[in-house]
């Protein structure tokens, strides 16, 4: 009997340890398909009054009729069409779903005589009877639409046990233990899925009765206890349904065929639905199948297995099996699964048929399958086989692979890596061995990849100090604020108690490829003391700990790590990628360094370059403030023109690694008190520096508090406000550009003008920005050519609504999609926490939208701003450069809206290359 | 002359003192068309080939050729028809400006050929020759469109005056300080406004002459000077243009009448023409006409008069006038004007002439006319009518009497009063004479209308115990929270240092009809000491301030207030209004007080009711804050058990007082931190009293410090997270409407959910609330009719973009315009002081977005939701419950939109009523 029994029975743990942690691997990319709309039934379907389609021995369904059949019939349809050996059963159509539905929710006339009647081929096929207490057939029920689903009905085991049938169950295995077990699993599974009692009090007399024997375990409970125990889950599923227990096989089966329709309208799969974008089908099918045993001597057994080992790629046979048991046995880990290949000891001619099933499945779906199977007394039995989950390292051998051997195409090879993955072919992690183990001292999100292994620092010059001098230091704070940038930069990682998967820390972590675990709310941290506490326990500055990027795992102690590897099989797959791609890849990078990384990385440019992390250098800073904090205009030109010339060199510097791509360069946006310092030991200095009082200086930056910063003066509305800022920063743009063409760099810089919500911002913008490049061009004596569009980003949803008036003044529009998604949902970045685990939790939202983009309600807004912007400006360039830009689901997206480029950090840059690919492949059909 | 000149020669004065004031009042309303768009050309002027249409002594056009003759040109052809006194000229029509653009910028052939016909016709009439040196005749250019228009070209006087003509018009006038006068005016007017020369290289050359001649004022530079002044404009000019200035008055017409049609096509003409959606414009019209003096001797006059008190509206003449003087002398204040009765002393037929063409202007507009005239050698010249400006109490006295005496019908007298000025009626406000006078410390924004006089008062705690004490304070924050509002309430008046139009002090104030001056940015306050500081002036407790809500004015010492007459006029239009009003109005009130003044003000329900406020009394928050740092759920629990009564307590009261209409209930909306204290003392009482130590208390607090509140952990996220609050209120709203229920009073509450931003929010509340009811129900017995709608508030942008889908889970939308308007603009209505005042006086944005609604960015997303929601649910009500609710342009785009009602502050429910009834009068044409 296959392990996936455990999923319905309420206990929460599956498979074997080890293949589960290879299997939960690469989640995400292009596995996940959100929003794709699912294709209309075809006419075969509408036309067919079939209502059943046997498979097993034989078949009269194939793996293509999904719509009909569902992805679980189709894929039992086809094994059985390849010869394989799979329990024999029958799945009744969607269709019947619909009309069931359609129809007041009544089966459709004549179904159950049709199901009789393969029930009765099926006991033909078994040598079985249904509730024959001589020698009961058992059967599956289980759900199945054309895609998956949650919120449906999964599964009921062991339908058409009845009080007597068990009995002969007991006499025919000869095995009690095994005969009552799997009665009370089918009490408990039927009484919670089909008629709705609460699984709790199933589990109640569970408890009663190990505590009446003093069982430690389940499986310590012996065929006298689980005899007991049916008898009480009987009389809990009459108290709670009102009705006893049906002892009619053929009414267990009507009741489990009406609960896997009903499971169709539930409001969880219709939100999925809905949700998804999934229109068009018709329903679910129900699949019908004869149970098998791999617990019935020792001649059977059950196991899984990859057809390729999971975590590299290699085309190795990879898996376990065990002896004389069934799933559950491996989940309750008393015994330990045998690896796949010892399975030529046991027996060898099933070993050879199983190898052979592995390459019939290879060649048949052209990829890695994940295998589940049961031997019955000497005979095998194919459960399940499905594309296997694999790390990003295998994904790209994998493909690799498939195509060497011409199994695939290329572009087929490129559908089958998950885009997402590939990050963990850039940066380090954690040895999944190593982790397993690992005392983990609390969990939060995570927010920037990759593995850290260090000891706490808790202020960032602490943390610049300690790294200074040779110290590993994972910087531990509450939030981060750009004064923290050089100790985020000298750390190992950045481990943060408040804050979300786009807070300062997470961003500017990303940004580096450095590891960041933020929001890890059960942790509090003592700043003055050097210690943060989760729970009773508490960690000093002594204190090793790793934190895991990629789980949000925050670990005791060193956890082994592993370093990346980037293969030749990577860039063959990424250099396929770019010639299937049409959406251009650019990164945001603020330096010379992250710009020649980013361009390392593949991308095409620099779509966002922020200025404002510029500032922050001990000489800059110091100007800057200055600069805020001036009284008049004459003092802030002053401090802005020592800022030019630094300004200037970073310009020419980025230019110089990107010659001959576009840089985008963001003129500075966030609220200028963000560049002041709170300390009062800084603010004292401060004070000195400008010739004031400290009380005055404390006053001057007291009143540039807000109450809500980020709707607060920044962005362009600076710009208004101090144009010197801006005519500054223009300067250094196209002085940098002059100096640049001088030394024959092809400079290309565009700037961009943020949070514009209303035309006239960058109408009034634009021409000053335009009369400063035209005056410096004129100081500089420079005659050659020189062009700077300028354009803006939408960030602001009125921009976004009002995308026509702005377009016919701007050159390009640059979504900035972190913002617009905080302004359209009205989530502070910095604050989501407080209720977004509640929110993804209960399901309120299907996925964190700072990560994902919202299609329904930005990417509305996104869509209405690309059409209208286009329309009123046939020239307007369209890209994005939010954090979305390296997610593959709205990579997709942004392919759909006909967006010219994406833009991301600079080590979601590959993944940005394949989802763009992917795009392109699939809508090509 | 008429005063006008003064507008485009660059000073900034105009009119008398005493006229100008009443003038200046009743801005806003009814006269305010913003969006309106304007009819497109009718067929007859699309036919029409005529270029040319006269004026004066005869005319070929009439009043209704607006779209053909501009405004101006309109009204000089409907006075020559009705026989008034005219000086003649001739209107180039608007056709002839859209011939100029459409032909690549050149004038039609054959205009100039028209324009010498009628000037020769002119100078026949008014026996002068252009250019002559022995008389010459002067003309005025004008533009004037269908629709008054800024950005365009104003006025050019004086025209055809030459170095010969000048010496002309000084013989013929005998006065050359006049002549010399009249053509330096020229020369500047003609360069700043034809030629585009800064008009501060003329100002130049004007101190030089009058710091030579040792003149302090303009007036002080004698004929002499004026003639050297003359001469330094010409070297401006000519060193400015490039050329000389042009001695052809021909030449002078012809540059005059194209720099009318370029000003057509100015930015700031095409951007407002853009933001207020005025389409179908043809051009702008050129109106040259004959000028006339009233400074050529004693028997020469000018003046300004309204047709009635525009202050009182009572039927008297009321106006003033200067004897041999022009509208210079008035501005300069040498003179003392004349009251307009004092004429029939100085010349009884002129003055009985001009009381005839009162009567005449009166009957024909059939509304209070604003004139201006000009006596020139004993004949009355009329220069312009227009519908004179009044103040509240006039619109509504002057409505009632032209109804009274049959001028004009209900309606047309409803359409003549500014719904916004209705609020003068219902508050106190400064007696003009003794506010003009006044010590005006500084200014802030008018927050909430009124006046108030006090002391004062530095903490809430403060205010209440001065109050009672019985003294009149003046509350003076930097800005408030709900902790402040016991305060607020015992307050005269409320002054804030930060904070916007719908900042926490003006919404608060605005609801209770309290005067409030909010962001007076210039002034510091020392909460310690008991000051507040402007500049060098230092205000303690002891000094009387008096604070205009109408002006923001922040005045010192007692300035005398006059009390707001209710008057039987009012009521009468009021119930006009109410019978051709389509749109519902409702108020927002959060006590039954405020419900009862709401109701006898003329609300329909009440359409936001916030139950935060409820939760400021002293036993109330100190168990709101147990509720809030409760550990768990349970303690949570015990403390809103507590709280439950008293809420139960304030619906029974509100449903009550709304006893038959509908009170929409909005659930606790605002983050919980707000109603947390801040100041130590507190906090350790606090801690005592919840048995914990006081840091572990503000560790407590401080762990629920959010960077962006109004982004946080508030609105409905609040009942996604604690439930439990949710369950309180509902049951509380639910045994309210039961007691209710049993006392026969018609309870009709609605639950609103407020900050959905995602339907499975309210889907999830909705379903609890349901659920809430039928156990509360259940509990108590009830088995009476209880129909509780459950709606949500449309406030966040997505709500808006999804509106179809949260629609199919909505009784009814209330649309929350305030957040709104912050989230798409990413405006926040604390911090918007910070940059707001540049944008307006940039013109970036039209007009502030809290006080009138963004048409084109809001409005769009109201729209959408408006139309998509009804789309998804036909029975879906729909309101609106910002500060929008009161402002008549928004009020007129929610009738547009089809809303069912608009809910705004009490005292503003009069203007809601009224411009609601304007608009579908409006719409019916």
């Amino acid at each position: 009997m296959a392990k996936r029994v455990t999923k319905t029975s309420g206990t929460k743990k599956t498979g074997s340890k080890r293949v589960t942690a290879a299997r939960g691997a690469g989640t995400g990319g292009a596995g996940k398909k959100r929003g794709a709309k699912t294709k209309a039934p075809t006419k075969r379907v509408a036309r067919s009054g079939k209502m059943i389609y046997s498979f097993g021995v034989k078949t009269d369904g194939d793996g293509s009729m999904r719509e009909l059949l569902g992805g679980k019939g189709a894929n039992l349809a086809a094994m059985t069409a390849m010869g394989l050996p799979v329990p024999p059963g029958f799945t009744i159509t969607t269709k019947v779903c619909a009309d069931y539905h359609g129809n007041g929710k009544k089966l459709p006339d004549g179904l159950m005589d049709g199901v009789g009647r393969a029930m009765r081929a099926l006991e033909k096929q078994r040598g079985k009877g249904f509730g024959d207490p001589g020698d009961p057939l058992l059967v599956s029920v289980r759900s199945g639409a054309a895609r998956s689903m949650p919120g449906m009905m999964d599964t009921i085991l062991n339908l058409g046990l009845t009080d007597n049938a068990v009995e002969g169950l007991a006499r025919v295995t000869g095995n009690a233990r095994f005969a009552f077990d799997a009665y009370r699993r089918l009490i408990s599974m039927f009484g919670d899925v089909v008629m709705g009692v609460d699984y709790e009090h199933f589990e109640h007399e569970l408890d009663a009765v190990k505590r009446e024997r003093g069982a430690k375990k389940d499986t310590d409970v012996d065929a006298e206890g689980l005899k007991d125990l049916c008898a009480r889950y009987k009389r809990v599923y009459k108290a709670r349904v009102g009705r006893a227990f049906p002892q009619d096989p053929g009414k267990q089966l009507e009741l489990a065929i009406k609960a896997v329709f009903e499971s169709w309208s539930s409001d969880r799969a219709v939100s999925y639905r809905r949700i998804e974008g999934m229109t068009g089908l018709l329903g679910t099918a129900v699949n019908v199948q004869s149970m098998v045993f791999g617990n019935t001597g020792d001649d059977s057994a059950t196991g899984v297995a990859f057809t390729r080992n999971p975590s590299t790629g290699e085309n190795v046979f990879y898996g376990e099996f065990l002896v004389n048991a069934q799933g559950e046995d491996v989940v309750a880990g008393i015994r330990t699964p045998e690896p796949i290949g010892a399975m030529k000891d046991w027996n060898k001619d099933v070993y050879k048929q199983l190898v052979g099933v592995k390459e019939t499945l290879e060649a048949h779906y052209g990829d890695m399958q994940d295998i589940e199977f049961t031997v019955e007394r000497g005979s095998l039995y194919m459960l399940q086989t499905r594309t296997g989950k694999r790390t990003g390292a295998a994904a790209v051998k994998i493909a690799c692979d498939l195509v060497k051997s011409k199994r695939v195409t290329k572009r087929e090879a490129l559908m089958r890596i998950p885009a997402g993955d590939l990050i963990q072919l850039l940066l380090p992690s954690f040895d999944p061995v190593a982790a397993e183990g690992a005392d983990v001292i609390t969990t939060g999100l995570p927010a920037s990849p990759g593995a850290a292994v260090g000891r706490p620092a808790f202020t960032a010059a602490e943390a610049v100090a300690r790294a200074h001098a040779g110290e590993s230091v994972i910087l531990v704070r509450k939030e981060t604020s750009p004064e923290d940038v050089d100790g985020m930069h000298s750390a190992s990682g950045i481990l943060t108690s408040t804050g979300g998967m786009t807070s300062h820390a997470a961003v500017v972590a990303r940004g580096w490829g450095k590891c960041c675990v933020s929001g890890a709310g059960a942790m509090s941290i003592d700043v003055a003391n050097g210690t943060f506490r989760v729970g009773d326990r508490v960690f000093g500055r002594d204190v090793t700990i790793s934190i895991d990027g990629s789980t949000g795992r925050v670990m005791n102690g060193a956890v082994g790590t592993v370093d990346p590897e980037m293969s030749g099989d990577f860039a063959r797959v990424m250099k396929w990628a770019d010639g299937e791609r049409v959406l251009g890849v650019r990164a945001n990078a603020d330096t010379p360094g992250d710009a020649r990384r980013a361009r390392a990385l593949g991308a095409q440019g620099i779509g966002l370059c922020r200025t404002e992390h510029m500032f922050f250098g001990d000489e800059r800073i110091a100007l800057m403030r200055r600069m805020i904090l001036s009284r008049d205009a004459e003092e802030r030109v002053a401090a802005l023109a020592a800022l030019e010339p630094m300004q200037r060199e970073d310009f020419v510097g980025i230019f110089g690694a990107m010659d001959g791509y576009p840089v985008t360069v963001r003129l500075l946006d966030p609220p200028l008190h963000e560049f002041l310092p709170s300390d009062p030991a800084t603010v004292s200095s401060l004070a000195d520096s400008m010739g004031v009082s400290h009380a005055e200086m404390a006053r001057r930056i007291g009143a540039m508090h807000e109450s809500n910063p980020m709707l607060g003066h920044r962005g362009c509305r600076l710009a208004i406000t101090y144009p010197e800022i801006l005519d500054m920063q223009v300067r250094a743009i196209t002085l940098a550009a002059i100096e640049c063409g001088k030394k024959k760099v092809r400079a290309k810089p565009e700037i961009m003008i943020p949070l514009v919500g209303v035309r006239k911002e960058l109408s009034v913008l634009r021409d000053r920005a335009e009369r400063v490049i035209a005056r410096t061009r004129k100081e500089a004596g420079f005659k050659g050519r020189l062009s700077i569009p300028i354009g803006t980003m939408i960030e602001v949803p009125r921009a976004a609504l009002t995308a026509g008036a702005i377009a016919g003044v701007a050159d390009f529009f640059s979504f900035g999609t972190n913002d617009l998604t905080q302004l359209t949902f009205g989530y502070s970045r910095d604050d989501v926490n407080t209720f977004l685990p509640d929110y993804l939790a209960q399901e309120i939202l299907p996925w964190d939208p700072f990560s994902s983009l919202d299609m329904e309600g930005v990417g509305r807004l996104v869509w209405m701003a690309a059409k209208e912007g286009r329309a009123a400006n046939g020239a307007l360039k369209l890209g994005i450069c939010g954090e979305h830009g390296g997610d593959p689901a709205s990579v997709t997206f942004c392919h759909k809206v006909g967006l010219g480029y994406v833009s991301c950090s600079a080590f979601r840059v590959p993944i940005a290359r394949m989802a763009g690919a992917q795009a392109a492949i699939a809508e090509a059909g």
